[in-house]
């Protein structure tokens, strides 16, 4: 079986910096240099509470975080149709921007072909 | 056990209009809309062969698309906050526009909780 895409998806807990918007994109587009991938576009979005949703579109597809900061937890996505990415890379790039205690990766293989 | 998002990852099959990125977008807005989901910002990129990545940013977290037209095949993930978004609604929008043959759908809970 072929995979045409790799999705990681990530849960950071007891995590810090979560309600830091500016910090949170640097950290994404650190984390796609750090994995290996091209980076297109990125987007942020604050909420009142400090919580915040960043997309970066990357030319292997795509890197997301949503943060909450009043649970310590944020649900990182890296979707890569390219073998080259490094996705562990890319993890030690967010833990070095969120110092989490925890730490929890799921690959899950998309468009699987026979 | 209470999860702070649900997360729908959807495998197209058999699709049509995978390589329209401007109808890929309208289907992301629709499907964004007949969820009950608050859009903010939408982003499209093309690729050479008319492959396309699109993500909709919305308030409750977000909605991305790849898609692999020679494959006839698309990755969507729907990833949602919210516990009033209707995710089957939204999936009958991705219908309409792709008529996929086939389409499988795992449901991830993020953050759970104790």
């Amino acid at each position: 079986m072929n995979a045409l895409g790799r999705h990681f998806l990530v849960e950071l807990w007891e995590a810090s910096n979560l309600d830091n918007p500016p910090l949170v994109e640097e950290a994404l587009v650190e984390t796609v240099r750090r994995s290996g991938g091209t980076l297109l576009d990125t987007k942020i979005v604050e909420f009142p509470n400090g919580a915040c949703s960043g997309v970066a579109i990357i030319a292997e597809s795509h890197l997301t975080i949503h943060t909450w900061p009043e649970y310590g937890y944020a649900a990182v996505d890296l979707f890569t149709c390219s073998k080259d990415m490094d996705p562990d890379a890319g993890i030690d790039a967010l833990r070095k921007y969120f110092s989490p205690g925890r730490i929890q990766v799921v690959e899950v293989k998309r468009g699987l072909t026979a």
